[in-house]
């Protein structure tokens, strides 16, 4: 086999920590970085931004995206920028349309089908027209979803699935510590956070289980409730030091039930790490036989940022349209 | 779709302690039993012998197989008597002519390409002959396959993966005992056992790993030696009690050397339990970044029973021939 057919021009949409990390792993695969566009540092050299040394590639600003992706023609683009689809959409407008075949790790586009059905269908019919996939991974590609399938292939019935997922929110950036309602009081948290009909990620990665195990969803919901602590905490990402009481970050529980009976309990949180707190992601799941595993201290951002490289292949390979990796098979790891 | 078409007339092969288990999941995913085949009470009700009601199927004797199949025309077998493919051979000989679909819980089948060449190939090419596919599955399936393998997916680069695995050999019958050396001294388990070039079991999971990652296997090497206690054990498998100092199993260390770099080690307890001595799996993957899983207790009966059901749609709807799980996708949960 060529092993060259496995590697592709890539273009990097988002220049934050994440693609920081996945621009290295990309090179270290074979992939070639042929463009990356970014909001800050704009015109000097992609990798000596992520500290890998000079690529002679240097960070275009968005403006500039149509220019970039015409000359480079990128064979796949790692979009690494916001979390939901409404945020994505512009974006996803622009590579659809030119017919970039997009991962992104942005949670919602795990399965956004039922959390934002219209641009998901307007997404899909685009990437579908220009003969492109979208897709998205990150953590939860395994973590919160072939963990959990698996497991559930070696039980004889399952009734109950549920997850406790941990991360530090100070990891993965700004956006992400304003999606948790880092530094809001009680008060804030309750009317921008929990009363904002926004769903937790684990709302569609329940619903991606679904999908995978061929469950159908009579009803997801969610409880928003914010984490606090009784001190002072610094925040790297939020970029100064979180008062005590105020939000540290966010516990969301995010039940789903199925016409089959079986239900998904999913408790996440996500806040600004301090003392001895760590990553773990456990998953019981509840039936015969009942089975648990944990995992401890996942490196959380680093198997997002290899999640998303390892799924090239299978994205680039896929039917067109908006495919959420159930459809995929497991992340195909090439040494 | 019709949900008919995923239920299967089923023949049981052996019918121990796993196919008294089998028994019951298969009838309660919907599978029909047409055909049970074992050692014991020949003639009376097999359901009632496993203390699920009858069922109106007698328990045949192994002579009378070839009659069993071509009267009850089995869509599928599974088979739950040894665990070497020696051991089954005669078996696959009678199943595969006749061409039933068949899945064995006998753990070299998992990945037997290397350790019983001749033997795979004779087996592989009857079943292709016959239309039929022969697979393997059991605990190894999802817990020395799948879990390893959708964590490796999640990884940058993998340098070693590094599996303990402990069951309770008390859990699976006298045949078990047998092979793990329960009661010998540590003279006659150093010439019986670990003189015994019988590789163990790990040896095929390990291998099926680097079958289902694309790895190139260097070398597989493994040293077994015995566990014993410092006192007298009961066992209900091997019928009476274990002197103290003599073996209650066996502790192997399968090493596999792959051309890519990476070395699978899994260290492998079976033995009799007694105290607080429980079932664990856990893996560790080393490279970038490194992730740990660990399942406490795992209902490893219940575990080989359910992966032996739930694999049937994939063995049934399978190309012909010898086709081990790696090959089939991860395990299909049908609720």
């Amino acid at each position: 086999m060529d092993s060259r057919t496995d590697t592709y021009p890539i273009l990097l949409w988002g220049f934050g920590h994440m693609n920081k990390v996945v621009i290295k792993y990309a090179q270290e695969k074979g992939h070639t970085i042929v463009g990356v566009i970014g909001h800050h540092d704009i015109g000097k050299d992609a990798g000596e931004v992520a500290e890998i040394g000079a690529i002679n590639v240097k960070i275009s600003d968005e403006k500039d995206a149509v220019e970039v992706i015409t000359k480079t023609k990128p064979r796949a683009c790692i979009l690494a920028t916001r979390s939901t689809m409404a945020d994505l959409a512009p974006t996803l407008r622009t590579l659809g349309s030119l017919g970039v075949n997009t991962i992104t790790i942005g949670e919602e586009a795990f399965y956004a089908w039922n959390t934002s059905p219209k641009l998901s269908e307007e997404i899909d019919t685009l990437f579908k027209a220009n003969n492109a996939t979208f897709s998205g991974t990150g953590y939860q590609d395994v973590f919160w979803g072939y963990l959990a399938t698996v497991v559930v292939g070696c039980t004889h019935k399952a009734t109950k699935l549920e997850c406790f997922t941990q991360y530090n929110v100070d990891d993965y950036g700004r956006a992400l510590c304003e999606a948790h309602g880092v530094g809001l009081s009680k008060e804030e948290f309750a009317k921008n956070i929990s009363e904002n009909a926004t769903p937790a990620y684990v709302w569609n990665s329940n619903e991606w289980i679904c999908s995978a195990l061929g469950w159908k969803i009579k009803k997801t919901s969610q409880v928003l409730l914010p984490t606090t602590a009784d001190k002072e905490i610094n925040s790297k990402s939020y970029g100064k030091t979180i008062p005590a009481g105020t939000a540290t970050g966010m516990k969301a529980i995010v039940t789903t039930e199925t016409e089959q009976g079986v239900t998904i309990e999913t408790t996440m949180i996500g806040q600004v790490y301090y003392d001895d707190l760590e990553d773990v992601c456990s998953w019981t799941i509840s039936g015969t036989p009942s089975t648990s595993i944990v995992s401890k201290k996942p490196d959380t951002v680093g198997i997002t940022c290899a999640s998303a490289v390892n799924r090239l292949k299978q994205l680039v390979e896929s039917a067109p349209g908006y495919v959420t990796t159930d459809k995929f098979g497991p992340i195909l790891y090439k040494h």
